[in-house]
């Protein structure tokens, strides 16, 4: 079934799946095991103490669900929220969209902020609502903190501000899925009640955990909400937790070995050195955009995303042709634009376990793929923007000092 | 965090997650790749079609869901039926129990039909109820066709038959986790509306996938049923099967490409072939335990298992103890007795990818095992009772006449 | 033992061992076999068939030695040649150097010719010296294909021209360890007498196989060779292979499986497409260094190898120093200029299984390099350059039109 | 090419290429690397050091070369000796032969001593010779110390104290392919000059790294000895030694990282501990062995193999037959007869990464196949012998007390 080889590496450039590191593929190259021995709870609580670090909370509970991000979005709300309760969602892309659809079938009462595609979350609204809500009849704010449609990155610091302003005891629910271990994410300090992630993303492993992790205020929240829950709800893993097992259910033996690698690999980089490579990638990228003379869509420069860069192409080109192009020609993968954007955009992810003359030979292929289909790109344009950045800013390799 | 290497292989005994081919894991070996690209609908399109043979249905509908067997039942039920709607369902062990909890937790109405732990789903029950709901109050029968805790198969046939003599339109809804791709297991032919299995098992693939496939007559239902839901939801499958990308959210490439070569490896072997082999196992580890006079959690030979034998120890050991020194001493993973049956039995899982001298190696272990604590084995008289039976019986390996 | 890691992958553009295709890591990750049972020779049929393919002969006989390009080389010359013989071999950069330095160690009367380093063989003097050997004292032209150290590629079909030119019963010895598979390479036509590469060249495998290819001619004279040899004796060899189990000693299990797949995508790319491929990315490296204002340290464009480039700096460089940074800055591995070249060049290989947006990234951070060692460069002209000649010339990638 | 795929594990118990440890396949899962970057040399440094203790020496250095065995041993002799040189060497069976055969084609004046096939070497042949050399012409004594064919171990601390009795200076030359890291060995205390050993044996890697250790006073005939040798030459090595590159050709990277953790696997488990388990193994083959009414090939106690047992069949019986029945209906590889015990013999190998019940599910396959070729064996009975010994000798995991 690898009908579809091409020579040399195929170029991962969607915002997820993303690329694994080799170190985790050689770590989840095993058979199964049982896990009820005794080394998968070792391996398993070695994993829950340190995947809090990536949400840097001390007090946040992890949830590891073999699901994905879906999956754990429907895990945060259900855990949390009782069908009827009111929540304000910000609507600004397809992934904001699709966890509204989430909410809305899930029988909350939506109060959806809708946004136009390429601005972030509205939060002056937010406040306006907070303001009138004296009764405290909005339960929740949901948010994607990275809106992966349209490459925003919205200001969570300011959702908590706003929350605190009015006192507001809203549960405070973050989808951070494309930011989580890649841009700067606090959970603790923002006072984020429920945040989630996928292992596809930013951990740079396979399709199939979804993390998520809950606050006190959240797992209190947890023992009284109706909303119908099995193999989503918290309350089977607490119960294994206490036991010492883990595992209420079958985990993928392959997912945890790897885990651990990805942590591992992310510690000995540094967080913040991985959450600095994401910024310098992006800027790079952002860099490339503006020398094509092509627009963002991102319309602020407050809200751009350093984990993907949804790029705007001239009206007389389809962007699908472009995704199409890069791959049976380049075996270079792009991210579509979707829905509303769809034709309109296309897009670079630069999010996981990635580096810069990866980036830079991404970006060299886009520009003759825009020459391919009649854009008048000056070719070397944006490698060259990218270059003069990032020749300044790459620091060694700190296993190579 | 290989903590606890022991020199050899593992000899993973378990009946769940199982051994894993060695084409399978190199196939999943593996980087990411873009799900939305040609390649990966036009592999999904063979899985799907080729799913259906190990389900033995053609007008089924098959779902790979990137979730669990505990996700798949949830899947199987919440999609055909709606809150309050009265199910029968047969508690004979430790994963029907789990599985009925789930069903009260989704609020139906459940109409338990409880064995003695060792004994078959009791159909003459089924029979009086179905006599007498002649209102047909009764929406599904769930049932677990292998009950992976005592070691005990259910007759499938028997349950279509009752419910075509009675002329009762309730759903089948069939937990195959432990038997389909391993027993005897016709959907079509029995009627059943929806089975479910997990990667994790007869597939021998790392667990991450619950399978369910619906009938025409589930499909139906699932336009109706109430229950919310939304990532179990089929509807999302549908639609994205319509379009040819198959996938509502991210699969796991990785067991995509696991898949196919579990299938093609199956399909080598011959399907019927796999079964037989499952059938000679189930017995030689049958008469194994008999020469050691010890006696099968199943009581009877009507439901003895082809892939786990649940052997019951006698009250002054503790079952518990064998497993651990399986795998302290004889890196051998067997599994524990559960709930009702805990320090009572140990289980021998026989299911998925494993041959002859594997499963002599193991009864060779547990002879040794059943001497350390103190039971009176006469050594290898479980091998030689195997052997016995295996040497007039296995056939040569198809690939190798 | 990864003390080393950096983030994303290595940019492996050393000449060798070259980057090896996930196809051919997945085959080879596997456990050792009995290489006594039917597969594997049955394996070794299908490979020693199709391994005359990458040699372009129909009566050639390959050998598959457990060793290098050294060991292969020894192969070559104690297998068709006594003591004391008289041969003719170019010295023209490092490797031709070696394998002159092992001539001599073997005892044979190697007449030198030798060119300046960034020259190809002086083929003038070949024919003055064959004129000369009315006697046929000479009894075998050595020569390399493609000097690995100056990126130069000698004309075979000259060399040939010329021995028959004076009918001159030589035999011809060809190093073809980073051409074969890669360049045009016409054994038969070229009437080559013994040719050879190893398996971590254009086959993108690991180290570990040397193939040999004799011609008839070269069989014949391996009956007469007085060169004491035994673990590279041809004969072991033949009559393994008239048994029907071909080998006379353990080969590498896994290289065996790999090399299957290697072969397997080299004609499904079709090897004149890869010969095309490489040719693009000489090409293209070419013109970014033209457009870096250096200098190919092959002298005449007759000469440049579409395998590797070496490039080299102004005097006030060091090129090590850009070795050193690519390593530790950019996770690139680029190739050291060696002996006399030390410090003076250094070498991107574009050899292998390797596509165009790969080498465009290497290109990328080749400039920003030049930049941080204090070299003008302007950033992107190369990578400009390189995309102006492939944007026109990449084609779409066979499997996925 | 897996064409001839069996359901589950290949059981295999050829005397090498043995099995691999999952650790091992997956450290060799990646990507080659360039072997001129620091990381390699740092590498191989820990690898030059820590191979030394498998052979129990502090003195010698070894000699890590890209060859097979057999290389192994041309390595052994050209670097030590000079055609013509007077050699003692112990034929006693097949891979005896086969050196000696190299030994005679290298030019050396060998004096076999011969002993039947089943036998260990005649040291009392050599005391008489060594008593008759007062001239010193016996350059060096060559020893197997596990003969692989015959299962026969020699008793190497014996020909130190005759050589040291007669005070005689030859060189002390042993394969110790299927003994090293296995077998009882002291290079250091038994005054070994050169000992070698092969990857794909105890190390339980892959074929592709024969290693050669030498003693000083080896190092120092090295200087003199006159054989031709180039690849072999150890000259080349220390040099680069020398310079810290260590490599004076390509090593393939994949056998360098996976060396790293066989040997970290070996000394996790504890030297001693491995060679215990061999010593466990060795005896309960052949109490079932005894237990089956078979002879032992080996015909002394004195020198029993712990590596590998050669199991005479009865003359109405071709061993071969065995063999091939193991292979095509029990996924079971053994090892052949071979030469003089061909049809007469086969081989169980209980050799490097192995544990008690892969042996007894290998134990109960002959048992069935024995049967099915119409040796009246009693089913169960040597499985029986042999777990009654391990039952009282299998210590607990080391990683899992």
């Amino acid at each position: 079934m690898d009908h579809f080889y091409g020579p040399g590496r195929n170029h991962l450039f969607v915002p997820g799946p993303v690329n694994i590191p080799e170190p985790v593929i050689r770590a989840m190259n095993r058979n199964n095991e049982d896990y009820r021995s005794p080394a998968v709870p070792a391996l398993t609580k070695t994993l829950l103490e340190d995947v809090k670090k990536i949400f840097k909370t001390t007090t946040g509970t992890p949830f590891m669900i073999p699901t994905t991000g879906t999956g754990a979005w429907e895990s945060a709300l259900t855990n949390t929220l009782s069908p009827g309760d009111r929540i304000v969602s910000f609507l600004i892309g397809q992934f904001s969209l699709l966890w509204i659809d989430q909410q809305q079938r899930l029988n909350f009462n939506v109060d959806v902020v809708e946004s136009e595609w390429g601005q972030g979350a509205n939060l002056d609204i937010l406040a306006s609502k907070l303001a009138a809500d004296t009764a405290h009849t909005i339960k929740a704010i949901c948010i994607v903190h990275n809106e992966t449609a349209t490459g925003v990155t919205n200001n969570l610091a300011k959702v908590r501000k706003i929350l605190d302003e009015y006192r507001h005891p809203a549960l405070f629910l973050v989808d951070g899925v494309s930011s989580i271990a890649a841009l700067d994410f606090r959970m603790d300090e923002w006072g984020i009640d429920v945040a989630l992630t996928g292992s596809q993303k930013a951990l740079s492993l396979p399709t199939g955990i979804g993390i998520v992790c809950a606050s006190p205020k959240a797992l209190e929240a947890s023992k009284t909400a109706k909303s119908v829950r099995v193999f989503f709800d918290w309350k089977d893993y607490l119960k294994f937790y206490n036991l010492g097992t883990f595992w209420p259910y079958t985990p993928s033996i392959q997912l945890l070995y790897g885990l651990r690698v990805a942590l591992d690999l992310l510690f000995e980089e540094g967080l913040d050195n991985v959450i600095a490579r994401h910024s310098r990638l992006g800027k790079a990228t952002r860099l490339a955009v503006e020398a094509w003379g092509l627009k963002n869509c991102t319309q602020k420069e407050e809200w751009v995303s350093d984990t993907v860069t949804a790029v705007v192409v001239p009206p007389y080109i389809d962007s699908s042709e472009i995704v199409r192009r890069a791959w049976k020609r380049y075996n270079l993968s792009l991210g579509l634009g979707l829905n509303k954007v769809a034709g309109k955009v296309f897009r670079i992810g630069h999010l996981g376990n990635l580096n810069e003359l990866q980036l830079l030979g991404c970006l060299a292929g886009v520009e003759m793929i825009l020459k391919d289909v009649g854009y008048p790109v000056k070719l070397g344009s944006g490698v060259a923007a990218a270059c003069a950045y990032l020749q300044n800013n790459i620091p060694l390799i700190p296993s190579r000092i």
